[in-house]
This record gives structure tokens, sequence and C-alpha cells, in this order.
């Protein structure tokens, strides 16, 4: 038996109807069941294509990308995973397009979606803001499909907002999950997400969100640890309390970063901006004050630099379970005298961790793919195995 | 009988032996039966899409698009449209191009078919010049052809340029058959396209020349409205007269938006820049004068300003058969309260009007792709019956 | 028989099993059977399309482009030959991408390559670095696949770099030997691969650097021309001597265009830029030198100004072969009196040749087609001759 068939068999047991024709938003809104399925798919949809089988659900349809902020791995993974699936990425380049000043975004998401099967965004930038316009978005999706203005109507993968960065956190995951041998291995292991200074301001929240939203419903000890006035969205620190309650781990706040990483199985030291000063900046931004918006960053900036002890350098490594915890990042790094002077890593670190973060970066291609794969096929399982058992390669001769 | 072979049925009964291998520039250059064709093949695709039937034609192949101009609807109709047949968008942006100065439109157009089954160009902005790079752009094309260096001549379906909008007006076409329950329905209804208030200059004139172009083939009662100076180019007026002399219904002008409201089954209340005043900024723009341009611009805006009651407002719109007019535009438009302080229309009548116009907007996608479908299948009648039988779906699983 | 079939028969005797899996660097480092090989499957993809053949290769599956500079031609070349074999372009566009300050070309390298079948790199601004970047990008992905991270380790081509521009030479060479009805008939031509001036600067030096590394294989009598002061890279004349001491032609330098041109049956009359100088100005932009490069900038124009009589007018064609040499040029070509006042060539020189230069630039996309099936397919014979007997078409209906 292959191991997709086996995990098409795995896929069979799981209560997953609801995935079907809806929505990701956040990994919270996810069944444990439905994680387990985007897992499991990911994981067929790998051994698939490395056993040269097609697994081209669309012979036509688009998958259209918005990306509000750059991006290179997220770009790069939801194009590999629209095309594995036969979709075709259509991007919507603001600056190119003709988006009237005060367009709503009801007309711009019915008119990119005429023959959309599939809408991937990341909007990251503002709090407040970044999920309020997917789901502004997907709302108008939805009454333009009741209205009969589109023929079908698209599902959403969230590439990033301001609250999550599922994409992201289910690859960090599954990359673990095989580190270490399987789910099961994961209960008990303590995780340390953590602050790191960085030279460059104002990086989004949505990973340590993520991450606290998601890795506390392995039964882990998550550990968020950052500076004073570094807090996260309280929301989700709720959300994070009531998965560790709920699923045999625990979540603790601390502000030290040695404590966090004391005898630590998984470290993910990264920056990012004060929540609070966040939501200050999204109000000047509304408010076009510039020279607010300058001070915040000069302010910000000093604020950060106060904590360039917090690093993830060989003494930090040192202390954490036999100094070998599994380092993470979401990638790219500010690499200590490598991208800058005085960084979240240091280059020693870095690159005695390059083959597991490369691997780690390597699932969200497959990630993405199985999240369109579940909203797309009714029978996911039952095509897991057609494709399995059939003669379609992806590469012929 | 699925309502494709119904379709197919009637497409085999037109004469449309001219559309294989040709280019669409204008609707007046086609026969009734070729826009009858290019209707029923749109709605055919539309019907075996919805039937998750494969439209596809090309298994590989290219659709080069320029956009000599910001586009956001017709950029994702093109693509969308490529894409249900089977062919892959490349796009021409100049911006990226190495194209040289003085580089010929011969050598471009050649340079970028080697392998293209289709053309799309937009050029709308310059009066005298949209047309012209068209037609040029296409007899390079035919030249490289016959002279061996191209082993196929793409077709070109115009997106939009100084003369004609197509792919717009077949689509609003297309709608208004819809709406009124079909081609017969239309003869004695009265349509008014008329000029609108815009806090910005210089909009292209295509759409209402298309809409006089082509409305008046169907026996409808269509007058063009605008305040004294903003005429549109002479030639398509003659052409719209001469449809109406032919086709049984009128053609009729004059400077009163309240004398085309009256009563009429359909309004198309739009902003479009005066011919004289295009014709002079392409002369501007070709001597390089900006101080010209910007003198032109103010001198327009002022020329404006002047006609802001030019509204689609509640009280126009109460003007019209019972109240009741179908508002059309091409979207986006300028609503007054929402992208600018006086614009357009009234936010409650656009509103109002909000479904059947991103329903109008739904049929450029199988616009177009009806018109490669005919310019490239031999036997389209029974390439529809072919998908129709066929085991292949658009999405599988 | 088939062309393709005859043509793959002549592939089945071609050592050539290096070639798979492997990448396109630099002509030189090929043998004459794999260049042979790569006419020989770009001649049956041209024949197999031309009769309507199927030629895809892959299901799904991605060709990263990255270019580093503006392009047009190569551009929609490579997009062509992907799509011909079943590859989606994706390219990495520096300016959308999140690629962060001192990110390593490692890091970038593995990170759009996940499901990337083919890679094609144009880097040819700056001596010394092109190529580097191109081996450093690839030595990441056997890095990337022996720690496996990529499933597959996608191939090379190379699209142009600082030292060689393959898929451009061996495109001029392909035309020659169909103009010339066979290689056969190239031993003893005479080609003159000459400087001209032209009023840009700068222009890179992988064009004649290519020609006399690739043309000199073939028996061909190769004289480079230059003034004083334009000497190319000295590795690669060193290249074009062996050659030619190998294949029984020659290789001659002058710095006089008329004695190339004298009697020349082939002739490449182009503009590139001084090694030394261009040497000179990838350390001033590693220092950030603005104000050096500036200067050099003036002190190059100021030299090629000395040169204007090196131009390919009618005068200087007179003396070629019955005053009937093939013109050659990888365009766009500085036209005098179309693109500029003085330029590469006389605008009725190249009026004349303009048919040819054009076929000359349709061999490109099948030459890119070649290189990747030829690194992708393992049993290229067997391929072609299962396309040329399949009934899939490029085009149904």
């Amino acid at each position: 038996m292959s191991k997709t068939v086996e995990l098409a068999r795995h896929l069979e047991k799981l209560h997953i109807n609801n995935m079907y024709k809806n929505d990701f938003y956040w990994t919270w809104d996810k069944t444990d069941e439905e994680l387990d399925a985007i897992f499991t798919v990911a994981d067929a949809l790998r051994d698939l294509r490395e056993r040269n089988k097609s697994t081209r659900v669309f012979d036509s349809g688009l998958g259209i990308s918005i990306f509000r902020d750059n991006s290179t791995r997220t770009r790069f993974s939801f194009a590999s995973a629209c095309n594995l699936l036969g979709l075709e990425v259509q991007d919507l380049d603001e600056k190119k397009s003709q988006i009237a000043h005060g367009e709503t975004v009801r007309e711009t998401a019915n008119m990119v979606s005429f023959m959309a099967d599939v809408i991937g965004i990341r909007d990251d930038m503002f709090i407040g803001e970044g999920h309020k316009y997917q789901k502004t978005f997907m709302d108008a999706l939805d009454e333009g499909y009741s209205d009969g203005v589109l023929e079908q109507r698209p599902t959403l993968v969230n590439l990033q907002c301001d609250v999550d960065h599922p994409t992201q956190c289910m690859a960090d995951l599954l990359h673990i999950i095989h580190h270490f041998g399987g789910v099961e291995n994961l209960k008990g292991k303590k995780v340390a997400m953590t602050w790191a200074y960085s030279p460059s301001y104002g990086k989004p929240l949505s990973v340590p969100q993520g991450v606290i939203g998601l890795f506390t419903r392995m039964g882990m000890d998550v550990v968020l640890a950052h500076p004073e006035g570094y807090e996260v969205m309280p929301e989700v620190e709720k959300i994070a309390a009531e998965n560790a309650a709920k699923n045999g781990g625990s979540f603790t706040k601390t502000n030290s970063m040695e404590e966090a990483f004391a005898d630590a199985d998984i470290v993910y030291p990264k920056s990012w901006a004060p929540f609070a000063a966040m939501e200050e900046r999204t109000k000047l931004y509304q408010a076009g004050d510039k020279e607010g918006i300058d001070a915040l960053e000069q302010r910000l900036l000093a604020q950060n630099a106060q904590h360039k002890d917090w690093t993830c350098s060989e003494e930090m490594m040192s202390k954490t379970k036999n100094g070998k915890a599994l380092y993470l990042h979401c990638l790219p790094a500010d690499i200590t005298g490598v991208s800058c002077e005085k960084g979240e890593v240091d280059s020693s670190v870095f690159d005695r961790y390059m083959v597991p973060l490369y691997k780690e970066a390597s699932y969200k291609p497959y990630i993405i793919a199985a999240m369109i794969f579940l909203s797309q096929v009714k029978d996911p399982a039952k095509a897991l195995m057609e494709m399995d058992a059939g003669d379609e390669h992806r590469k012929n001769h």
C-alpha cells in the first residue's frame, strides 16, 4: 500500500464535511480533524508528486492572488500550489489596475472572480485592517454568488493577515511533526516563541500570534517571551490559553528570553512590532499623519534598540534542551553580521540550521495546495486514491 | 437537448466562414450573423462551464496581452477567457521590456508572436492612435506569416481602442438581451447614451461610440446626449445613423439629458472627453508640449465643471420608463459621495443597480472567449457539440 | 517518414547521456554531439508544432525566470518554450519580492525552486558577476536537492550572462545552418563578427563572445573586428582559437571593419563595451562610486564617438561576398536615421534583411525548448517518436 493510500484511508475517518467550499482564515476556526486533514493531504500530495503522479484537479481555472505587501516565499508557494492542482495564477497588481479611488472592495472582489476558483490574499500591514479586508472581500463573493453574478464562489486561502499567518504556521508545524517523528511525539515539548531584536521596524505580529494559537493545540508547553511593551493581540493570547487548557499543554508568558529558552525543545526567535504601536500606526495612516508616522517609527526604533540583547546567540542556544533545540524561522531572518550589524540570530546558529529551515519552508506550497484541495474537492480521500491508482503522470517521457 | 446543443444548432445556420482566422477590431466590421455567432458561442461556453464541461481548445499556446493603459476588468476578462480555452497569457509589459527607442511596431509584433495564437490590445489613450497601433501590429503579423517568420498568424481581440470598445459593448448588449428576455424584445426600446459629469478628465470615447455603433443595429431608439462641445467622432455617428436607417430604429442627438432620459428603457450615463479636445491632446503629446497639455487639462476640467447637473440622479431616473430604466455602466463609476463629491451617478441609484451592473460585467470574459473561439476554431458548432458530449471536465474529482 | 522521425533517428546516434539533468551555461561546455542534439530537437519540436502535434512533457510544473535586466525577446522566448512543453512561467521580479538585504543567493534559490523544473536566468550587466550568480544559484540547488529540501533539482538555461549568450548564438547558428542548406555547407564560410558604433553605452559582450566561441566550431573562418580598446574577454578568445585549430577553420582578429567585411559570407556588426571598461564599471558599482560611474560613462561615450565610421553601411556591405553577405543581429539594432542619428546599421541594409532577421529570432524559443527538453527528458529520441505517433493535438477542434 502506498503512503498516499494510507493517508487517504486516514482522511476517510475524519469529519471534514465543512471544509468543502469553505474559506481558511485562521487555524482556530478549524477543528482538530480539519487541521489533521490539511497535514494529511499535504503529505499525500507530496508523496504523489515525488512518485510523478499527476495531481491536477482543474483542467482550467484561476487562482487570484492579491499581495498588498512584498512577498517571495508566499508568492511562489501559492503559485506552486495552484500549478500543482491545475490552476493558473492571475495576480491582481493594484499598481497596474484601474481600481478607482473609492471603488469598493465589493466591486473589485466580484470583478476579478468571474472565473476564479481560489483567492489568496496577503494583507498584513495594518492591525485591524488585514482580516477585515479579507472578510469584506469574501462576503462580497458570497453575495455575488447568491445574486447569480458568479457561477462559482471561490474559496479563500489567507496568505497572511494582521491576526494569523496560517500557511506559515501550519508549514512550521508540519515540519516539527516530521522532525519529531509524528504528532504524538509533540506532547510535552517546550516551544519558545520569542521576540528578537531587528534593526527594521514594524514587522507583522501574525507569526507569533499564529504560532501561539496553533502550537497550543498539540499539548505542547508554549512560552511567549518578549520585552515589556511588545504585547501581541489579547484575543489571540486568550485563544492560546484556552487551547492549552483543553489540550493538556500550557501557555505561559515571560519577559525573559533566557527563561523561555531554558530547556526548550523548539525555539522561534523573531522580531515583531508592539500591538499597541501598530494600532497607533493604523490610526495615523488613516489620518494621513505623516509626521506622526515618522515620529512613531523613530520611537519604535529607539525602543527596539534597547533590546539588542534579545538575540538567538550561541550562548542563548546553549540554554536549550541539550543545547540542541530545533530553531525555527519564517525567513528571511535578520542575521547578525550578514544582513545587519546586529539582528535576530547569530550567523553560526543560522548556518547550522540552514537545511532544517529550508525544509520548514518547503512545506508551505503543500500546505496551501492541501487547503485548496480540501475546499475544492468534494470527496478528497477518493480523489487521492484515484490519483494514486491513475496513469496520469506529472512529467511524461 | 442541452442549451449548448441548441445554441450549436443555431450556430450551424449562420454564415460565419469569414470569422475563422480573422481579427476583431470594430463591431461594424462584422455582419449581423457574425455578432449573433459571438453571442451564441458566449452563451454556450457559459453553459458548458456551468455544467463543468471542459472547453479547452488548446493544449498549449499563448495569448499575448498589451495594455497601454491601466486595466483591471478587461485584464482579468482576457486572462479568464484565455485560460478557459487553454491559452496562457503572456503580458507585454512595456516597462519591463527592452523595446528600443525607435523600435518599430513591426519588429515588436513579430518578436512577441512566435508562438502566439491570440493578441489582445488595449490602446485607448490617444485619438487617432489606438486603432492605428492595432492595425499596424496586425499588418506586421500578416507579413510575418506570409514571409515564413511565424508558423501561425495570431488573431486580434481589440480590448479597447480610440474608436470602439467591442468587448465591453457586446457584453453590455448580451446583458440587455438576457435582461429583456431575448434579442427580439429589444426592438423599439429607447436607449439613452448620455454624457455625465466626472471630476476626472479625458476619459475615452470608445464606450459611447461603441454603444451607438452597436445598439443601433437592434432596432432600438438610440439617443446620444451630451452638453455642447462633447461631440464624439463624426464617422461613428454616421455609422449609427446608417444602422438605424437599415434596422428600423432611430439614432438621434440632443444636448438635454432630460430629453434623453424621458421614457427611456435603458440609460448609460458616462463621462467622456470631447473629441476635438482629445485630438488636440494627441497633437500636444506628439509635440511633447507639457505646458500645453497642462493648460488643456485645466480648460477641460473647467469645462466639465459647468455641467455638474449632468448626473444620473434619482430625479433623473424618475423620468425614465416607469422610473425603472435599466442602468448600465462599464465600471468603475464615479459615484457621488462615494468616490467623489459629485460624479456620474447618485449612490442610491448605483446601489440599486449593483447586481445587474456586476452581471453586465460578467459577460465580458465570455464575449472575449467567444471572439477567440470563432477566430480559432474551424467548425465551431461541431466543437461545441463535441464539448457538450465529451467526458472531459473542467474540474475533476 | 516524417521529418521528426528522421530527426529522432539522428538523435538516437548521438552520445548525449550527460545532458539529462544537466545545466546549460556556455556552448563550450558542451560536446559537438550535444550541440547537434539541441539543433535536432529544436527542428523536431518546430516540425511537431507545425503539424499540430502536442509536445507537452509536463502536466504541471514551473519554469522560473529571473531577468536582472530588461528583456522582450528572451522573456517571450523563454515563456513560449516553457508553455510548449507544459511548464508555467513564474517570474521572480526582484522589485515585488521580499528579498532581504543580505539574503543569500542560496536562500533565494531554494525558496523559489520547491516545485520548479527549470530555471532561466539573465544576468549580463556586470563583468565577472553574471555567470557567478548563475553558478552560485545552481550550486545552491545541488545542495538543496542532496539535503532533501528539493524533490527535484531544476536545470538551468543561461538566458545570457557576462560571458556567453548561448540561446541567442545557437539561434543565430541554426538560422545560418538552414540558410546555407545544412551544417556541412558552413565549412570555409567567412564570418565577420564586428563591433559597430552605437550612441548608447555599455552593451554586453556576451553576443560577440558567444559567437566567436561557437561559430569557430563549424570550420568557419571567424574574424573578430573592433577598434583598439574594444577587446573581449581573453579567455573566450583562447577558446575560439582552440576551436578553430581543432575544427579546421580559423579565428583571426583585426582592427579594421573593412578587412573583416572583405568577401565575408556572414556579417554580425554589433556594438559592445570594452571588456576592461566593464571590469572597471563592476568595481565602481561595488564601491557605490556614482561619480566614478558617471565619469566612466562620459569617457566611454566619447570613446565610442570616435568610431562612428564603424557602421554597417551599404558601402561596407558591398565589400562582402558578391555584396550579399547574410546580415545577422540579435535585435534590437540601432538603425541610422530610425532609432538614432547614427547607429550600427544603415536603414536600407536593415530593411533588406528584415525577414531573415526575424527568422533568426524565431529560432530562439525552439532552442530554449530543446535545451529544456534534453535536460528533462530521459530518452528524448523515444519521446519525439511518441509525440510524432500520438493523437494528442496542440490545438483541438
